[in-house]
């Protein structure tokens, strides 16, 4: 059986849906109905459900973006990097493999080679290497935590989309802003996502850190550009003047704008498909979801 | 009444043993009595109890030293940062003013101008300014997480000291040790940092940051002569070579040594004595107790 901590969160309802569609056996988990936060309820859960891999898809991620992570710092912390650990130091106990959410978001812009951040490279987003988000800040530190974990696999995310009208798609929220920041970011459609995850425990995949976002990367102009060619939007979008315009005008922190690189992943077996392939692909799904 | 968390440490015991002398009503917890750092729980213990004035002696300093907190990270950050978060989410609500145990080990040397460092100024030794230890990166995180608290006294100790043959006294360490790094710090006399803390409440100091170390700096050196001269120790202590020496032998993660500006202290009439006057009192009173 799986076991999904965070089931009821984006992510983890994501990885729920995924795992029963392939026929799986889950067991999702949200902390209201236990707290496996706590090192012991944890422990019990372990021995009482015997999981044969484990998803922490459980985070703070700061409603309804990541300037709410400033003024909840302890929390922050607390679901991004004190949680992991608990986590890794149950299922080294119980001998169960387990896989965690974690994110491009510890990274800005491209390495000093001009090209995306590689699995090992340092973040340079992070406290570490500060300015950086709180949120950035707690997440780099969750990787820090898990580091040389037993039978862990670090997953890393960034800036989820796909066609669903939901909030948190990255493409929704292009159509909701009122302006837009010009920057180039590796993104990762979260249904294969959530497929590449998975594979990578089922392919036998050395454990280890992932970083699985589409190949290549995209600028925010040319999404906008996609978006008018496949009929989405036809408004004039409008965008802040600059990073400094936009921190001013709307936002508290700094935001991780970054290139991954995905040959891990690629030589793995568990890459996801070029970014423009995903993004057109979901473009024309929400089309035709306006449409019906 | 006074409560304090993590009474039975080392911290927390000398609080309790302070208030008790002076007469105050003290209720002492440690987290295997309640777990405090359960939000639901410290909520209602304040309600319960509703203290006059919370004290958190509780902490995660790594036993026998800082190099533990390197391979139990998630619960060093969870007892330095996350719980003093929680704490002060939970005295704000109930409106109870309190202190929490701080450290200076979020500097390093001195400040720019080659004296030691005040309360305002940024930590260098701290995951914003790496490296640091993972235990100090925990404490300047906790101060961070502490920002603009209210009614919240922030009681920053160094390298605690008195005549105690206990193992957690530096004079002691001092004594125990085979090898002594050679190094310039501001150090706290344990029963007068305590003492402090709880004068700038009944003082009512403004709340915010204080460096409570003895006035002025030591070195290693100039210590081991006045425990000559005060007749504590007769040996010839064996000093590393130098900081890479020591890292190379005897740590897994670099210390922080560093001078404290005592004036904010001094100013608000809470200032522990001379450092001198109080490392001899304290060694005078360590070799009458061997002579007994």
């Amino acid at each position: 059986m799986y076991l999904i901590l965070g089931s009821t969160g984006y992510l983890g309802s994501h990885f729920l849906k995924y795992l029963r569609n392939i026929g799986e056996t889950v067991r999702g988990l949200s902390r209201s109905e236990i707290d496996y936060t706590n090192s012991d309820e944890l422990r019990s859960l372990l021995n009482e459900i015997k999981p044969r891999f484990l998803i922490n898809a459980a985070g703070y991620t700061g409603k309804p973006n990541v300037d709410a992570c400033e003024s909840d710092k302890a929390e922050c912390l607390f679901g991004n990097a004190v949680l992991p650990g608990r986590i890794r130091t149950a299922c080294e106990e119980a001998k169960i493999p387990w896989g965690h959410v974690s994110s491009g978001c510890i990274y800005s812009g491209k390495n000093k080679d001009g090209v995306g951040w590689g699995e090992d490279e340092e973040p340079n987003f992070s406290f570490r290497n500060s300015p950086c988000s709180f949120y950035s800040g707690t997440k780099a530190l969750g990787e820090e935590v898990l580091k040389d974990a037993e039978n862990c696999y670090i997953w890393r995310l960034r800036i989820p989309f796909n066609e669903d009208r939901n909030p948190r798609n990255y493409l929704q929220k292009l159509l909701n802003y009122s302006n837009l920041l010009e920057a180039e970011n590796s993104i990762s459609h979260i249904d294969e996502y959530v497929r590449s995850c998975v594979s990578s425990f089922t392919k036998q995949c050395e454990p280890g850190v992932y970083n699985l976002t589409n190949i290549g990367s995209i600028t925010t102009r040319q999404v906008v550009e996609w978006m008018r060619e496949e009929g989405v939007a036809d408004k004039d979008f409008q965008f802040f003047e600059n990073e400094r315009d936009f921190m001013a005008k709307a936002a508290i922190t700094p935001r991780s704008n970054c290139v991954m690189d995905t040959e891990k992943s690629e030589m793995a077996g568990i890459a996801l498909r070029p970014v423009e392939e995903a993004v057109r692909d979901s473009l024309r799904k929400m089309r035709m979801q306006v449409s019906v």
